[in-house]
């Protein structure tokens, strides 16, 4: 599969974080010739922060991480690619169970510091051992994780991935970081498009507040892009708090939230820009709505058309697929007081085309690889922006080509 | 274009309906060659019920219908394919006034008894004389249809379907008959692929009992399909009741409940047999879900799915898809009383891969054109069967090609 047209240049020179040591490991489970084995070992006293998938029927580890993400402790993560481990009956539970303890018995922990991540195939059962026998080499691995590092544990958890998705910010002036890695491409997506991303900084936070920042600011990121609408059994987001640097909350709080924000946006618009198919980046902003909730639902109605994907992919100014959009999205909208901008160019108002629209602009906006479209409900205040990308013959490609 | 694999192997020989007359047009105004104006014109006292698109910016023939479908007598239907009339301004709506005027004149009607459809290009202005410099024309070729008119009639609705649509019902054992044609091919989608119904029966039915029967059997065959999960401006089902064959709903309403399920889940399967890029045609069938509206939530979920679709296309059974998408339905489901079915392959239950699923007979299946996905939710009694079709290379090529 060739890196997407809209891959980042490189992977980011990302700093090492206080108290966390990686290492990979390649188990063979689906893939041969690349690591497919996540570890993280944390320090006594770290903190986590998690969101996880809202979907019914979420995976083993989901559901293990989902009972154990508000305890005191968080001193492992071990993450697997190539099997997602969902839907496989109580066999699933085990497989989980089991490699919790082994994680938890070669480093002194309790296996409820312990979480879990898997991405891959749903239904398919597999036996711990898959991963468990590679423990003792992934420990000997251990270390401080360089940039190389960095880049090597954002390879070992993809799947359909075009490319490692990396970032990292400082927390405002202070010797505090904040970095993370993420996977995802067929966002949302199940068998081998899973999104996960784990999170990192050494800043001193309580669980409690740091579970309230990361789902402030996942809402902003992670639940804020779609590339296909379907959501995984497996979505989960961990953010870790390692406290090592001596640094505090208490006084980089605002920092702190800027520096979090950008991490999870970056890695968000990477799973974007790594959308199965895409060749082009949109941003669709809705202002003027009822209130946010229904700013959102408008923005994720156009973001989720396969008739404005396809249009934007065809760079054509075919706007009647916005209107209509916005029109099934089931939230107050009246088609007079509709504004409807294609980057620039406003392209329609008081129910019609606007009298200075030129279509040729709207084109030549829609001939470049980041795309904007805009919206005005012109009722309220309610705002909101969703990123999405273009759906073209490589969305199908992908997903109607083969089962990875 | 050509015509879809999945299409009947031949127009119907749909019989004529008391007092109903028929003729067709070309305007020219969007296509060369071909008819794209079809009038219908009905005896006094015929009655006439509704459904359309609740999408909230809908087009001026939408609104216009709406506001006359209680009304006492419907006279004449004119729809136009080629421009939507829809998001037109102020301007849009004098084209519908001035067209129910012309019709009104030239056969000495209320305007209010006169009916109007459009199709084709959202947002796109057009001069009504397009439509009435033809009128006299249209009135010229009137006639009680014979089948080959039913088909013209079809024809001259089309904007991107591959086939006309047309589908009739005897009512019981009567001399009544009911009879239809439709249009829409990516269902539900705007620009060139509205869904428009226009059925025809010699009944006779009050307005309100007309209605009450159109809206409860709309939803078991319109909106229950799906090709792309958009919503149109412009959909709109009439049902027209002429009376002319002495026969009265009185002693027919059980053979006219049947009969007019019959022609419209005929004609809204056609739909999806013409739906954009299809080769595959998908029924959905939910049972056991907490209600009948969780049980339509969840079908419609696994039908919009675009990674079930693709599956599908690819013959590929990946069932983890499936779960996917009823997990993300948010309806009420638990992951272990969950059943699924391809076609009689039972696939997964109890939370994992059933013990005798043997995926050769999924892929036989899979491998026809006619595909039966099955899910039991285990917790309730309300089911939903949903039609849709398969997600290929030839909707990203009839939707990111050109603007029709």
């Amino acid at each position: 599969m060739p890196v997407s047209p809209l891959a980042p240049p490189s992977f980011p020179k990302v700093p090492s974080i206080g108290g966390v040591q990686f290492a990979v490991a390649a188990s063979g489970m689906r893939y041969s010739g690349r690591h497919d084995l996540f570890l993280a070992v944390l320090p006594p006293s770290t903190t986590v922060g998690g969101v996880f998938t809202q979907s019914l029927c979420p995976s083993a580890p989901v559901e293990w991480c989902k009972d154990r993400i508000r305890g005191e402790s968080a001193r492992a993560l071990l993450c697997n690619a190539g099997n997602a481990n969902a839907f496989t009956g109580s066999a699933g539970f085990e497989v989980v169970g089991s490699c919790a303890n082994v994680v938890a018995d070669l480093f002194s922990l309790s296996p409820d510091e312990v979480f879990l991540a898997s991405t891959g195939v749903i239904g398919e059962p597999f036996d711990s051992s898959v991963i468990t026998d590679h423990m003792a080499a992934l420990a000997d691995g251990l270390g401080p994780p360089n940039p190389d590092m960095w880049e090597q544990a954002a390879n070992a958890i993809r799947t359909t991935d075009t490319f490692p998705k990396g970032f990292y910010s400082r927390i405002g002036d202070s010797e505090s970081y904040i970095a993370g890695i993420a996977k995802g491409s067929g966002m949302i997506a199940p068998s081998m498009a899973t999104m996960l991303a784990f999170i990192f900084t050494d800043l001193e936070i309580s669980q409690r507040e740091l579970q309230a920042f990361t789902e402030r600011s996942v809402d902003k990121s992670f639940n804020s892009i779609t590339v296909d609408s379907d959501t995984s059994t497996s979505d989960t987001v961990l953010t870790f708090a390692t406290g090592e640097s001596g640094n505090s909350i208490e006084s980089h709080r605002l920092d702190f939230e800027v520096a979090l924000d950008e991490v999870m946006l970056g890695l968000a618009h990477q799973i974007v820009r790594d959308g199965e198919g895409a060749t082009k980046f949109i941003e669709i902003t809705v202002t003027g709505a009822e209130d946010d909730v229904a700013a959102k639902a408008i923005a994720k109605s156009v973001a989720n058309s396969p008739l404005v994907k396809t249009a934007v992919a065809a760079e054509d100014a075919n706007w009647g697929r916005i209107v209509m959009a916005v029109g099934k999205a089931g939230e107050l909208a009246e088609r007079d007081k509709l504004k409807i901008w294609i980057g620039d160019e406003l392209v329609a108002e008081q129910g019609m085309q606007s009298a200075t629209y030129d279509e040729s602009r709207a084109s030549a906006h829609l001939a470049g690889q980041d795309i904007s479209i805009q919206v005005d409900v012109g009722i309220g205040n309610g705002d909101s922006t969703i990123w999405t990308c273009d759906l073209t013959h490589g969305y199908i490609d992908i997903n109607a080509g083969y089962r990875s």
